[in-house]
Formats: structure tokens, C-alpha cells, sequence
């Protein structure tokens, strides 16, 4: 994320990974205020061995895109609502990206689909790890369904 | 895609694949002309071996979202814009998804994104395809660099 | 409607049912918890006797949408607002339907004019429970019209 | 609808209306150019043997909502987009009606459905218009999904 | 004022018709509830001496446009915000008014400019009242110079 | 008006004039451009005879605004859309003024309007003018019935 | 500033003044209620020294843009949020100035960044001042990064 | 500029680099497809000489900003709008910087103005060039006086 006020918004995608058992970084890394050490971040993520980004970040909201210009990894951009505006600068400065250099915008302030949709990235292939998440996804929608539907009554 | 008049904007998906060489479908399955063909279509995705989708849709686009809530794949959601409000009732409609069922939506119009976010989803894994197009994703972006450098001069 | 966090909201419709002498049932259908159940709410309503649907969703609000796909009953969207936006997102995701599947928008928040719209519609008919309906609502507008004129003095 | 310049938009909704063999009256009643024959209009339209009245109007749209003020049928309101802001205007203006004074407000230039929620109106009834509207609903629909399907093929 | 619960924005016009010492009347008059006492108002607003209309309303804002088409005075109309949209629903419902009937708007929540602006209309003509409130415009021009002046100090 | 350029929007309140034979002056009087001249013509307005000020600008739309803070005459803004945005900066930047310095806004590109309003305010007074307006105004609304009403035929 | 109420979000760019050691003045000149007073502020402030201009302004924000048609100093343009709209009406007033006539807007409520920006431009030259000033602005640069990078631990 | 696409917009800031005779360089440097070539760009602007820099980008125009976090040179951003949102998405992505890191924004396609704020920033100094271009700022003033006068007659 790109300043620790983003926490308690982003805190809800590391707990995504906890409750899959799937490790996971937390880091600051300001596009603005640390540029190199940001693009160091991005072009090394690969080789340290991260499989997806999750990268949140509000107002003119640089972070995800940028990180997604520097790796070939999938980036998720979550957009962190400021003081004004809903959040809705974030979304746009997120999603607009230029043909050529994708990020995967969730909803505003939605940490917690950034992890699942991260989740879903690493279940979607045909190694082992893809097959336990298969799984745990396939109980998570269990779990969501049962929950939504005892509300109903 | 929700309908055949989104085809000239989510052909760019379909030729990213085809540049990646990547096997792929084209379906039109609408949410609300064709819902239970669209819950099945989504219910079988998987075991039919897609690994992610790519849903087009415009306005009220609930296809996207729609296809995440019957699936464990990675659904992107690619925002067509209509002949008013240029696309931001279509992005809000697929972009504010609720905590459960995420959905990776992209640029307003950005099919080619979407088909580029879907690449680097099946890339980051450890299988030979992966390792395949992360090699072709590389040397994507040394393209688009070089193209973009030599507009530079 | 798609979430009990919606009831807030919701249950002012449910009261104008209770004003006007009228059956329901209110349930926690979720669009995107409960896809196939949603789809079996809707595709069985009219033959369980139900005549018009009443939806609130907020965000992402595909539960209107969906609803109308697959029943002919007509079908009242409720924009609820969540944390960011100001509901608009509820309201575009509601109101921008394709051409073919109808929902009725009411305004952000507006479950008390849902309710009001069913009355209307349930009283626009020939039969005896429209004529009863047709006078229940000509006595509340006289008496939102006494209620304003006192306010006026 | 309140100028013959919105007739190209709403047309749409007439047409609806021959399809399905329903009779209708086709008018203009300027809620700001014609102000006491709209009053009259709404307040007879009931005892002329109107069962749903479809309005459409554009900017600061206010046909709607005065009609829906005088009368106990439901009102069905389009918003008509004008040279600027691409309807939003006439949508906010026809759809955030205060509590007690229910419009049902369909897509920016949504007139076809429009007149197919008048048909679903209709068609939720006990008698034979309603019994024979919601066989031709239901064949609609079927209609809807053929042709759908046919482009998916 | 559509509604009594606009009285807490709407006060600051009639303080300003005191401080200026112009008579006035307060009324709620309702454009959906009391439509035809409405309509009854603005007819009859000009014979019964009024000069003005200052006329507050939120949401669907009819009020202002409504009067301005069954009256030849100038009608000023207020946007008052409600719980959602900040009002801008409100300003386009006021503002956007077709060809023939104008309204003049103010801002947001701008009763107390509203009252100044009325004041200007009855300062503009060459009577006696409008020679004494030129003045006293005047001198209110100089005492909010001052009281801005000081506090730059 | 701030530039020659919103002639073509403007000019349609200069026909209004014309139409009900009232006297005015066309000019262009830029605020960025032309300040001082812009605050002498303001602040010199009433002696030369004005009664009301009509001004139309696009943009960051000052004009308004800064002769309002000129002269205890009445002015009329009027949003002229430029090539982006639709005119919702120049209406905002018309209409949300400061309490103290009122601006009665009319909608975007609503010049014709502007020149109503103005009729209407000159036609407010006790005079000989406001008596000949007041009856050109009513026969003004008659036209504008019967013209719609025919076409409602 | 334009008023008194702007100042506690204007103060933050007065900080940056103090912390990089830049005398500096702070004053109230509203636009709307200190016209000529404003005019002569701005035609003067070259020959009395000053070398940038930041100004703060809500709602219909007419300072930034009046000063930088007085002057040719570079202005700064801050939007600063009022009750409703969060800032977007004075982001809109400030930034969409005409050709001719810039502002550097910066973002909603930033202050601080409007003292930075100024900094900036003191800091472009060749004189020692502007070597200070870079020397102070690496500095900073190399704070903001390091206290990031803390945080990121 | 972020793309060669941008140019039709940006040449006008360098048509006004020729008009006050100030040496320029033009290059594509695109945030998202050369990014370590932008951040050498940046971080290398000052020592090669340059005292400002203008960025144009459109969509997610992250350009502006993240040069300005690699550089302590005033970085003007020009918002490019795309086919979709006129330009908005852009203006946020350009404005909305955090506090730390300042971006001058100027309007949307505002390229112009881009270059005449930067003459502005090179004329506030004490130096020779300074006072040169303070001189041709004044002239400059005079002629858009001018001509704007010539316009009113």
C-alpha cells in the first residue's frame, strides 16, 4: 500500500490470506514518496517469489498502475476513499489504465474482494496449491450462501 | 459478453489471446436475456476447463458479478460504454461488488486490458504454460517500450 | 432484498404493506450468495401468488435486474446507499436496464414510495381489491395533502 | 410526454403497446407550457379508463412526478436526454421523488421498457387482460432468449 | 418551501426580507402533495400582491419550476440538500428548465442569497422602494467589504 | 458575455429583448481578460441606465459572479457548455456563490431563459413598463400553451 | 485566502513557508466581497515583492483565477471543500480556466502542497535562494522517503 | 507527454515555449511503458538543465505525478481527456497528488495555459530572463486586453 493510513482499509486483504493459509508481505511503498524503491519492488516481486500484487492507494491514486508497468505479475488495485470525493478519484486514477499495462480494480474500499480475487488468480490453475484453493473457494461460497440464506429465514 | 453489440469492443480481448496464444471461446450469454443459461454457463466453467472469464457488459452490467457468484474462476469485468453517461454506469455496475464475490474490472472499454490482466493470471503460476507467457509478457512490455521510445526519438 | 443489512432501509416498504391491508413476505434472496436461489425465487414467485417484487440492493445492485430476468411479475428496484457514493452506484447498477427486461427505479433509499408504487399497481386493476386499493390510496393522498396544508398554517 | 422532441424517444413505448394489443393514448402535456391541463390530464386519467400512465420528459423533468401527485395510477417515467449531461439530469429529476409520491423510473432513454413495466403491470392481475399479457410476456421473454442464443451460437 | 423540514435552510431567505424590511409570507405548499393548491398559489400570487416567489425544494425539486409556469413573477429556487446526492439532484431539478419557463437558481442550500437576490429584483426598478433598497444594497455591499476587510486586517 | 465565442449561445437572449421590445446592450466584457474593464462596467452599470445584467461564461465562469460583487443589480448567469464536461464546471462555477453575493443561474446554454427572467423581473415593479410586460408575459405563457397543446392535438 | 473560514485548511501552506525558512504574508481578499480591493491586491503584488501567489477559495472559487488576470505571477489555486460537494464545485471553479489566463490548481483542500508547488517555483532558478531552496527540497524529498520507508519496515 | 497521442493536445504548450522564445524539449515518456526511463527522465531533468517540466496524460495519467516524485522542479500536469469522462478521470488523476509531492494542474486539453504557467514560474525570479519574460507576460496580457476589447466594440 502506499502510506500505512491505507491499513485500515487493506488489513481486510491480509486477512484473506490468512484464512486461506496462503502466504503473504505487507510493505509500504509509496509511488511517490519512495519511486525507486517502488520500482525496485515491482520489477523484483516476481523473483522473490510473489505471484499477485495487491496494492491500495487513494486520491491520485499511482501505486497499483505503476507496480503493474514494472511486472508481469497480476496487480490489484484497491481504491482507498480520502476525506473527500468517495473515493471516486481513487477508483478512476486505478481502472483508467492505458491499453498495454492492466490492473484489476476492485471495489472502493474493497480490500477484502482484493484478496479473494487474488485467491481466485492462484486457484485457477492445475498445480496443488490451485486444487486446495479450488476447494477452500468452492466452501467459502458454501459458507457465504448458508449465512445469506439463514438471514432469510 | 451480455449481448453481440459489445462484440466490437471485446474483440480486443479475443485477440490478445490469439497473439498469446492462448485457447479461448467467445459466447454471448446474457444475464438478463439468457439467466439460466448464463448461471449454468458459469456453474460449468471450470470443469469445462476455462480457467478465467472475461465478461463484457454495458448499463446495468450484471454479468460480470453474476458469473463471479456461480464460479471459483477469475471473472474480469470489462465496462462497455452505452450512447449516454460514457460508460460510468457500466463501470460502477461491475466494480462495486460486495464482500465475497470479487470481480477484476478494468478500464471503460479496456477489452484489451482485460485480455492482458488474464495473461498475467496465467502466467503467475509455476506450470510450463505459465513460464511460456510469462516470457511472452516480457517481452510484451520490451515492445511497448521500444514503441513508445522510439515516438520519443 | 440482498442483504439483512438492507432491512433499515426496506422495512419502510414493508410497512406501506401493512398500512394498506396488504399479504407479503420478505426474504433475504442475495444475487450474489444465493445466485441459484435467487433464480428460483423469481421464476416461482408468480405461481406462489406473489404479484409484484419489491428489490433493495446497494452497490454492485444486481437483485432487481436479475429478479426481472426471470419472472414476469414487474419488479421495484431500491437504490440502497452504502458507505460511499451516495447510492449512486445502487441507482445506476438498478435503473440503466437493457431494453427487453424492465425494473421500476425508485429513489436512493426510497422503500416507502416502493411500497407506495405496488399499491399503485395492485390498484390499477379491474378487481375488487384494486377498487379497495384505488380508495386506500385517494384517502392517503388527502390525507398527505392535510398533513402538508397544516404544516403551511 | 411534455414536448413532441421527446416523441423519438418515447415512440419506443408505444410501439410496445401494439405489439402486446394494448390500446393507448399517445399526448402532449407540458407540465410547464400546459400546467393546469396537466393537473386535469392526471386528475381524469383514472375515470377515462387509463390503467398506467407512461411520461417522459427531459432536464428538470417534473412530468412525472406532477402526474404521479394527481392521480393513484402508476407512473411510469422516462428520462429523456437532452444536449448536455446525457440525461443524468432528467433521470435525477424524475426519480428522487419524495416519500409519498411514487414514480417508477426506468433507463435514460429507456421507453421500450417503459411500456414492457406498464405490460408487466397489466399483467399482474386476476382478470383476462392480465392472464393473457402474462402469456405474451412470458413468450417475449422466450423471444428474448432465442435471439440471444442465436448470437451466442 | 416543498416541506416544512426545508424551513432550517430555507429561514435565512426571510431573515434577509427582515433585515431589508420587506413584508412576506412563509407557506409550505407542497408541488406533490398539494398540487392543486400549488398550482391555486402561483396563479393567484401576483394579484394577491406578491412580487417575488422564493421557492426551496429537494430531491426532485418541482417546487420552483412548477410555480414559474402558472405565474409571469420571477421565481428564485433554492436547492436543498437531503440525506444523499448533496443537493445536486436538487440544483438540476431547479436549474435545468426548459425554454419559456425560467427559474433562477441559487446554491446549494442558498436561501439567504436567494432572499438578496429577490431584494435586487425590487431594488432594480425606479420607485421609491426600489430607490431605498438600492441604498440599503449598497450599504450592505460596504458593511461585508468591511467585515472582510478587518479580518484580513 | 466573457468571450465571443458564447455569442451563438448568448444571442438568443438578446432576441428575447428584442421580442418584448426592451432596450440592451451587447458586449463582450471579459473577467480574465479584461478585469478592470469588467469591474467598471459593473460597478458603473445602474447609472448607465441597466436594470438587469445578463452574463454568460464558460468554464471557470467568473463573469457572473465578479459584476455581481459590482453592482446591487440583479445578474443573470448563464452556463455556457465549452467543448468538455457539458457545462457542469460553468454551471457550478455560476451558480454555488458565497452568501452575500447572489447569481441567479438558468440551465446550461439557457440563454433564452436568462432573457425571461430578466422580462420577469422588470415586470415585477408598479410601473408603466412592468404593466406592458407583465401583459406581454401572459400572452407569452398563452402562446407557449397553445403551441404545445396543438401539438398534442 | 477568500475568507477567514478558508484558513484552517490555508494554514498548512503557511507551515511550508515557515519550514523552508520563506517570508511570506497571509491575507483575507475575497473576490466577491473585495473586488477592487482584490483587483489592486493583484495588480500590486509584483512591485511589492512577492513572487508567488496562493490562493484558497470555495464554491464558486473566483480568487484564484481573478488575481492570476491581474497579475503576471504564477498563482496557485487551492479548492477548498465546503458543506456540500465535497470540493469538486471549487476544483472545477479554479482549474478550468481559459487560455490566456492559468492557475495551478492543486488538490482538494491541499494547502500543503500549494506551499510545496510555490517552493518548487522559487526553487527553478538560478539565484541563491533557488539553490537553497533545492538543497531544502532534496532534503525534504529524502524525509518523506525515509519516513515511509520506515513505516514500511 | 505520456503518448504520441497526446500531442495534437500538448503541442500548444510548446507553441508558447516559441512565442517567449524559450528553448524546449519535446519527448514521449510514458509512465506505464518506459517506467524506469521516466524516472531517469525525471530525476535527471534538473542537472540536464530543465527549470520546468509539463506533463500531459490522459485516463490514469499517473505522467505528472510520479516525475514529480523524482524531481524537485515544478511539474505542470495537463489533464488529456479520452474518448470516454471528458477528461475527468485524467484531471483527477493529475490533481488529487498527496500532501508531500505537488502537481501544478491546469484544465482539461489546458496545454496552453501549461505553458504560460511556466513562463510565469521562469518570470517571478530576480534574474535577466526573468525580466525578460515579465516584460513579454505584460505585453502579452495587453494583447488578449486587447483583443478582447477589439471583440466587444
Amino acid at each position: 500500500m502506499g502510506s500505512d493510513s491505507d491499513w485500515p482499509v487493506m488489513r481486510a486483504a491480509a486477512e484473506v490470506m490468512s484464512e486461506f493459509d496462503i502466504p503473504f508481505e505487507v510493505d509500504v511503498v509509496s509511488a511517490h514518496r519512495m519511486p525507486t524503491e517502488m520500482i525496485s519492488y515491482g520489477q523484483s516481486a516476481r523473483d522473490r517469489g510473489l505471484r499477485v500484487i495487491i496494492a491500495g492507494a487513494g486520491g491520485a491514486a499511482h501505486l497499483p498502475g505503476m507496480l503493474a508497468s514494472v511486472t508481469t505479475l497480476p496487480v490489484v488495485g484497491v481504491p482507498v476513499p480520502l476525506k473527500t470525493l468517495d473515493g471516486m478519484d481513487s477508483l478512476l486514477s486505478i481502472v483508467q489504465m492505458p491499453a498495454g499495462v492492466p490492473v484489476a480494480a476492485v471495489s472502493i474500499g474493497g480490500a477484502r474482494n482484493a484478496g479473494l480475487l487474488a485467491v481466485r488468480m492462484l486457484a485457477c490453475g492445475a498445480d496443488g496449491t490451485a486444487a486446495r484453493l479450488h476447494g477452500a473457494l468452492a466452501e467459502f461460497a458454501n459458507d457465504l450462501n448458508r449465512t445469506a440464506a439463514v438471514k432469510g429465514g
